[in-house]
Formats: C-alpha cells, sequence, structure tokens
C-alpha cells in the first residue's frame, strides 16, 4: 500500500469514525446476531495474494460491523463504560503509526517520561496521597494482580519470588469484590481458598470489624494475613469500602491495603464525592481506569503505589541484551508490571486530559451522576419498583416488585430486561443483591443525554406493563 | 470537539503518518536526550479548561516526538523488530473509533468469532498442528506466564488454585531463554530457585541430554518438574531448540512442553524455515508474536494451546454480572487469560493478513532473511570480525577481534556500538554470549533495504577503523 492509498483510506476511516460517533445512537446497542453466524462469513483460510483495501473496508462494513456490540451507544448502560472519545481516538492514530514498543526508557524517552507526568496530573487530581507513584497498566485485573503480587513479596521478605511459595497467606475483599480479586489470588499462588469474603453491610459495603475478626482468627489459626482489597465503587451495585476503619485495620495489622477504584476512582476528580477517598493515605496501592470513565480508550488503566520499589524488587529482571547506560537514572516501566513489552498509552491520556481541562471532564461526570440520581428517582416514585442499592456514581440498581415470590421476580425481572435489550436502544446488564436479580442501569456513556435516560426507562416501564398486563389475564 | 473538528484532525494526523512512515529514515532513530528533559517541559498540572488540539498537536511534534525511539526506522536494527504496517494502522483507527471491550462474546461477537479465525489462519501459516486452539495475548510474557499457570494447575490437579502452592514443581529452559520466564516462575508461585537453566551447545541451544538429565534428579530428589520451555529465535541470538527430542522426553516424563516461538515463529510461514517447527506435535502451548515480524502493531501475540479446556479451567470465573444467555455456545476469552478486559486486537490482524496477503508476508520476510545472510557475508569476509552465532533469522550476532584480551574486546565493541547509535543513522544493541560481548544486528523493519544494512555495515567498519587508528598511536 503506497502513501496516497493509505492517506486516502486514512481519510475515510477517520470520516468513518467521524459518522460512527454520530449515529451509532440509531445502531442496535446489541446486534441480533447468532453463534456462529459471523463465523460462518468468513474463510477458513489467509488469501494467498493481497486484497484490496477496498474490499477489506467494505467487509468489515457489512460483515463485521452488524455483529459489534456498541459501547459507544448513548444507549449503553450495560456494565460500567469503557468510553473513548475524539481526542482519545487522535491520539490513538499517531500511536499506532508511531508504533513505538515502550518497554523502557531508552526505547522511548518521551513516552517513559509522558507516562511520570500523565500519571502526576491524575495523583493531583484525585488527591491522592503526594510521593504514591503512578504507572499505566493493561487493566484492573492486572494492576490487583500486581499488588497481590507484591505483598506476597513483602509478607515472606520476597521469599516464594526466590524459592517459592510455602507459606499460608491470606487476603481479604468483601462479599461484593469484583472477580478479579478470584483469579489474582489463584494466579499468584495464594490458593482461592484462602480468599476471605468479608461480609458486607445493608448497603453492601465491607464491614471492617468482620474484617478485623477474620485477621484475628487467621493470625490464632497460625496465618499470615498478606492483603486486603478495599474496593470504591463495587461491580454489582457501586457499593464503596469505608477506608478509614479499614486502613486502620491494615496498619495495625501490618497488612497490605490494596484499592479497586477500577470504576469509582475517576468520581474522585469530583470535589463532592472526593469523600470515597477519604482514608486512602493507608493505602498501598490504588487501581482506577482511565478508560471507564474518563474518556480514555481501552485500554488504559492507572496503577498507584506508595512504595515503587517493593514493585519494581517484585518485578524486576536484569539481562543483558537489556541493559543501557542510563538505567540508574530513568524509570524503565518494564519492571513495574507483568508484561514486558508496553504501548504508549499516555499519549492518549495527555490529550484527553488536555483537550477536556480538568474542568471540562468534571462537567462530563456531573451530568452522569445528575442523570443517575433522575432515573433513581424515577424508579423510587413508581411503587411498582425498588432501588436496590445506593446510588453513589452513576450506577442504579433496580427491580420490578409487584410482591410475587422471588423466583417469580426474578422471571419478571430477566423478561423485563431482555425485552429492552431485544429493543436494540438500550442495553443492561444484571446482577444478583443479597441473592436477589436486580437489573443495573449504569449511566456514564460520554454521549449519553436526559433523552436516551428517558427512553430507557420508557422501555422499562413498557416491558413491565406488557408483563404485568399478561399475569393479570 | 465536534464531528468537523475531529474529522479535521483526524485527517490531519493521518497524512502526518503517511509523511512519517515516507521520512522516518531522516530522523535520529534514538533522540539525543538526556533523562528529564522531555519531563521538563512539561507542566506539572493538568490544565483546568480545555486546550486547543492545534496547541496540542503542536507540543507533541516539538515535545514528544524530539524525544521518541523510533521503532518503524529503516534504521532499526536493535533488539527485534516492532512492526506495524500501513494496513495494520488503519485497522487501528476503526478499533480505536468503536472503541469496544471484547471481554466475552456478548460484548462484541465480530470480534470474538474473527479473533477465533484469524487465529485459526495463523495455525494454518504456520502448519501448526490441527486442533490447537488459539486466542491473542499483550505479549509473550503474559503468553508464556499463561503456559506456566496451566502447567502448574495441570501438575497438581488443580490444587494450587484451589489451596495454594505446596508442591515443589520446577521449570526447566535454557540458559538463553528469555527474562520473561524469569518473570512467570516468580509470579506463578514455583520460585526462581526452581527454574532450571539447562545448558546449550555451541549454537546456543538447549542440549536435550542435559535437559532429561536434569529431570531425573530433580525426580529423584522428590521434586515434580512441570514445564518445559523450548525457544524458536532466542533473544541473544536468536537460537533453535530441537523440539523432536525435547519433545520426546516431555512426553515420556508428562511435563508441560511450551514453545516460545515469539521472535522465530514468524519465519514459520515460510516453507524453507518450516524445520523449527520439526517435533510441534509434542508443544501443549506455544506462543509467537505478529507484532514482532508480521507487520502487525504491537500488542499482538498468538498464543496456540492443545487443550483449551485445561486454559479455560486455570482462569474461569463466573460472577453473576457476567453471566448470559450464550455461555455454553460461545467462546468467552476473558477465560483465556490473566486480564478480564480486551481490545479488538483481531482485526488489525485481520486487515493485515488480507492486505498482504500470505505471498506478500513471506515476500517481506525473505528479504529480511536475505539480507541478514548478505550482513553476515560481510563480517565474515573480514578478519578483523567473526560472527558470534548461527544466523537461522534476521538476526547477525558478531563482534570485532583483533586478538585482544576479552575486555579490551568488549570496550571496543561497546565503543563501536555507541558510535554507531550515536550517528542516528542505525541502531543496535548488544548482549552477551558464552561471556563475550557481541553486538546483535537485527533486520526486520519492514522497510529496511539492502542499503540501510550496507550503511549499518559501514558505520560499523569506520567505527572500528578509527578505534583501530587510535590503539595503534
Amino acid at each position: 500500500m503506497d502513501r496516497e492509498e493509505f492517506r486516502r483510506f486514512g481519510h475515510a476511516f477517520v470520516d468513518w469514525v467521524a459518522d460512527y460517533f454520530e449515529n451509532v445512537g440509531e445502531l442496535p446497542v446489541r446486534p441480533a446476531v447468532s453463534p456462529g453466524e459471523i463465523r460462518a462469513k468468513l474463510p477458513k483460510e489467509a488469501p494467498r495474494s493481497g486484497e484490496n483495501m477496498a474490499d477489506i473496508f467494505n467487509d468489515f462494513k457489512e460483515i463485521i460491523l452488524p455483529g459489534m456490540t456498541h459501547w459507544q451507544h448513548p444507549g449503553w448502560f450495560a456494565y460500567f463504560p469503557a468510553n473513548n472519545s475524539p481526542p482519545s481516538v487522535l491520539a490513538e492514530i499517531l500511536t499506532a503509526g508511531m508504533g513505538a514498543q515502550c518497554m523502557i526508557w531508552q526505547t522511548s524517552p518521551a513516552a517513559a517520561e509522558l507516562e511520570e507526568v500523565v500519571m502526576e496530573w491524575l495523583r493531583r487530581m484525585l488527591g491522592l496521597p503526594e510521593g504514591m507513584a503512578g504507572v499505566i497498566q493493561d487493566t484492573a485485573s492486572t494492576a490487583t494482580l500486581c499488588a497481590l503480587l507484591t505483598a506476597r513479596e513483602k509478607a515472606t521478605g520476597f521469599a516464594v519470588n526466590e524459592r517459592g511459595f510455602r507459606e499460608r497467606l491470606t487476603v481479604y475483599a468483601s462479599a461484593e469484590t469484583h472477580s478479579s480479586a478470584d483469579k489474582a489470588v489463584k494466579i499468584a499462588g495464594y490458593g482461592i481458598k484462602q480468599l476471605r469474603r468479608v461480609p458486607t453491610d445493608k448497603d453492601f459495603a465491607m464491614v471492617p470489624a468482620q474484617l478485623e475478626r477474620m485477621i484475628r482468627e487467621d493470625r490464632e489459626r497460625g496465618l499470615l494475613p498478606a492483603c486486603v482489597i478495599a474496593t470504591l465503587g463495587t461491580t454489582s451495585s457501586a457499593a464503596v469500602d469505608p477506608l478509614v476503619p479499614i486502613g486502620d485495620i491494615c496498619r495495625r495489622h501490618g497488612v497490605w491495603l490494596h484499592v479497586d477504584a477500577a470504576y469509582g476512582g475517576s468520581a474522585g476528580i469530583l470535589e463532592e464525592r472526593r469523600w470515597i477517598f477519604n482514608g486512602v493515605e493507608a493505602a498501598d496501592s490504588l487501581v482506577f481506569n482511565p478508560h471507564k470513565w474518563l474518556l480514555t480508550n481501552f485500554d488504559c488503566s492507572a496503577y498507584f503505589v506508595k512504595d515503587p520499589g517493593l514493585l519494581i524488587r517484585t518485578f524486576e529482571i536484569h539481562p543483558e541484551y537489556l541493559k543501557t547506560g542510563v538505567d540508574a537514572e530513568v524509570k524503565n516501566y518494564r519492571d513495574w508490571g507483568i508484561q514486558l513489552g508496553r504501548r504508549f498509552r499516555a499519549l492518549k491520556l495527555w490529550f484527553v486530559l488536555r483537550s477536556y481541562g480538568v474542568e471540562g471532564l468534571k462537567n462530563v461526570l456531573r451530568e452522569h451522576l445528575r442523570l443517575a440520581q433522575e432515573f433513581r428517582g424515577w424508579v423510587e416514585s413508581d411503587e411498582r419498583f425498588e432501588v436496590m442499592a445506593p446510588v453513589h456514581f452513576g450506577l442504579v440498581c433496580f427491580r420490578f416488585n409487584d410482591g410475587s415470590a422471588e423466583n417469580e421476580l426474578e422471571r419478571i425481572n430477566r423478561e423485563i430486561m431482555t425485552r429492552v435489550n431485544d429493543s436494540g436502544r438500550a442495553y443492561l446488564t444484571h446482577t444478583s443483591l443479597g441473592g436477589r436479580f436486580c437489573i443495573r442501569m449504569s449511566v456514564g456513556q460520554r454521549t449519553t443525554a436526559e433523552k436516551h435516560v428517558r427512553e430507557a426507562w420508557e422501555l422499562v416501564l413498557q416491558a413491565a406493563g406488557s408483563l404485568a398486563g399478561k399475569k393479570a389475564k
């Protein structure tokens, strides 16, 4: 492909993205495709000779696009958001074009130093303690694994890295903690049985007294408590674990405190939500995802640590072929995580933070918070429905409840959700809270406006109405 | 940023990339910047209000670009290549624009199915055994960690995941194996002391008899051999471990065989290099990096496994909030690796494979192999230089050797490398082979042509000449 052809298709693709941003709201959020349907349209072998970009682009539009779920749809209320934004997409063009692999300072000095700078910008924006150092990870799953590994090494004096896992170390997380904690305790060799599920209160937040009891009991049994994971914005209901008492317990027992603020953390840029970080001084590590709610293309997960020395000592490697003359003077981020190779992720974050400015980002988040409260109000004012958890951020957990038995309620609410989703106008997902099936309405897509939230509610009402009608027959 | 502004800057950025591809060869491969120099040019805080994209782009060009190391420079002979290509960059625009998070089938059916299809295309292109199933990982470091985790679980009947690491499991890799093996045995809890460094022969390839001896000795000591890592294209010298005898040993001892073909694997698309895969039927897992030598933007690492059931059982999680109605019928790649969140990486691979076609890719690789042999010839025909390892792929390890003592030779060769790199016209890195300092000349950047290889050799000769002159004084 020559320069002119690249230019021509590049312009066409940019135009396509510009139109996509504008029109994605008219596509069904979730495609109506069956398993295997897309695969059946694709050849079983790579072509022998090169094909025209026009044909490839055409197949993209005709085969791939109709099978995509549209995360940037304003009717996206599923899971959590994974926002991109125009400046972020623009930065990705430059990142892809330069194709730099930023494993160490010398392989891209500007990338390493920009990462340091933008992570410090984020630290200040969130009001995290001075001295905390940041690194961009791909996902919060990886960051939480890094935390559990560093905690493991700290608790054992770096003996596991050296001679293998022998100790019985325990990890504590609320019963509402994300599944990445389960995955990470397995990967790091603790074993899932050593993950204590701390009970939660009526708001689904960790009960500190229960945490302390469990730590004491484990100590008495000769186990070694190594890490507590506190969550600011759990996946099911966006509950907030109280950092002040949890941090106090961790300090007294010498246990690593990892804060999973993957979703909720972005709200820390708002003064009125900063309370979630009360007590964060006690945290040894913290992760939050700009790729969720800070308009930066997936993947971009911000991981902060109090003592980078411990992180580096957990991961550092020094093969001859990676040594450079400046290693003592620079940050080589290869030693700050699992992967050696690293993309230039700091660029898109820099573009987003500058293009929106802190105030611009605050406005976006505040509107999402306002819309979530609106939705909560509609649910509360309709006696057939109930809100199932406090609404701290953009997530509203609710359900239809006409007093039927629990299994009947689950059936009805599942059916409501299915009907809304099948409309293609909104996409809701579900969870289980205290054993009850709930619908999750997660407001946070960049372009979601009041009309989209209202439309979703109307779809819920329609579905509930026709179901209730059926029941009456 | 409105649609027109996005469009305008998008076009400008595409044009910038088009020009960059054309002119990157005129920039210094490695920038002449000192640690801290870029950071000092950047503000300490994020801006309060949004800034113009024109200003951001300007700063990108004036502050960031001069601090970048240019991996797409035709004078890139450092480390291994990390190629992008026009079709790959084009695909990245669409991927960024759609911003889909492809953790499970339902969150992007087309992404999941295209991943399955292109991985099957790759399997056929490389002639890997039928039935091997593929998944895209970010890096070979992650893939090797996945292999060590699955091997750990298989060896212990999934007991480590369940109740924590208790067994003394051992891992075997040649003394030339990549540092990601060290990192992975630590992360997975084996401990670095349980990593056996199998001696290599004069060509730096693993000696199977030594491997077998070590496995036997460990068994006699009551240890449980869990995994052997064989490398096709080691990082230092691109040595090829012999899979046939290694696979035979693994089979007889019931040990997991992981093949790290991160660099060399791409050459498997060439009939004349297919011999590297002789014996691959014995492999339980294999990784190679299309982001190195198959013109697909970093990151894109292809991981193949014989038994996906074992991989999935190692990583699977089933929280309520991720359950969907089609889970039994589809591939949910979240369970095929460490991260939950996943980018739509299959798209760029699809664009590259279709745009070049298999023959087009073969031509690119064959030219690199030819250029490496040319360079090897020049080194061999100059009696002041010597080639230090067999040249199987694009990598030539060599050094100046005028018969001086080893430490003097190291000093001279370091100086030669420094002078070549300071020229800005070529970028070489080094390694140590059998305790001897060697310069690595790694030919594999997409646009590298004979003139660039010749220029690098002339720079080496110039540096050597002036150094030899100095010595004579």
